[in-house]
């Protein structure tokens, strides 16, 4: 509980939208746990939260994990295991924001991401300021085509879309997430 | 050949090293080729280049591309056309670095990448002002434990290593170039 800084990252499986806007589950895949328990455990996340209500997703995730941390993937690759060791699987995002305050002390603020612009913008600059506050964060990142608009509703506050050179933004969540990491925790110094 | 800069990428399969720093050749991922499109696409990259020697690989590839780039997989999404368009498969560096001499009449600088730090370093702030020079620039990334040390020697300059909060710096090679394309490419403002 002294560490610098209090970040957990949240990956929403469910509910997000589709292409035609409607709500679905997505599916947990391997590749996803993986890449952003390595660039969580790079940067310094406390907990890497896999959200899905659906019990065979959370074996699969549950399963995956294990392999990793406890099973022979953890004997031969003791870095992916510190890595996939940061994940918990939970159903449900008020399920994750429940357990945050039993282990801060406090509700964390809820920081949303998302491709396109929205409003309650909260910048780069001023996040990295509320992690230096010590301020427990919670940062959400949704599959598919995005979280549903009842979860970005219980975001205190959205990062703006990741934007490179043209109108084409169409980055995975793996790439995403290691991206707004590297913005709030990246060496500053060697980023230079 | 009137882009605001040129900047190509290769993600090297071979001469690779493993875990024991002897010279192996990777495999080709399906993932590896659809985050590094899909990111270089986001920041302008002009070519993905995809290196290796062995047929069956290339094939591979090809056939993943030309899924999403002529087959079904465009037609239902042609946002993921769009990005793997960007993918060339080459056997060899050299061949990658010729046929860049083709394309811009000069060789292009080559900048390596490594988890460690190296000699001959170029800062990120360096290699942007060559990219606002035009200069042509050659980017690569390396699978498995890293580049061969021959692949490493062909570099004019190396970008110091991503690094996070403390030691642990296992990134995948996907997330690794989604932050280095960030770092050179993305927004300045709205990453600030």
């Amino acid at each position: 509980m002294d560490a610098e800084f209090y970040l957990d990252v949240a990956l929403i499986h469910y509910p997000v939208v589709n292409r035609n806007q409607e709500i679905i589950g997505s599916a947990v895949t391997n590749l996803d746990l993986h890449d952003i328990a390595r660039a969580g455990k790079t940067f310094g996340v406390s907990t890497y939260w896999v959200v899905t209500p659906y019990p065979q997703q959370q074996e699969l995730a549950a399963g995956i994990v294990g392999h990793w941390t406890e099973g022979y993937g953890g004997t031969v690759n003791p870095d992916r295991a510190a890595a996939l060791s940061i994940i918990r699987i939970k159903s449900t995002l008020d399920g994750v924001i429940a357990d945050m305050v039993l282990q801060y002390g406090r509700r964390p603020k809820i920081i949303a991401t998302s491709a396109s612009r929205q409003e309650k913008r909260i910048s780069y600059a001023d996040l990295r300021f509320e992690l230096k506050q010590r301020t427990p964060i919670l940062l959400l990142l949704g599959t598919a085509w995005g979280m549903a608009p009842e979860v970005m509703d219980q975001a205190d506050a959205i990062l703006p879309p990741i934007l490179g050179s043209g109108a084409f933004n169409h980055l995975s969540v793996r790439s995403a997430a290691s991206i707004l990491l590297d913005r709030l925790l990246g060496s500053r110094e060697d980023a230079a």
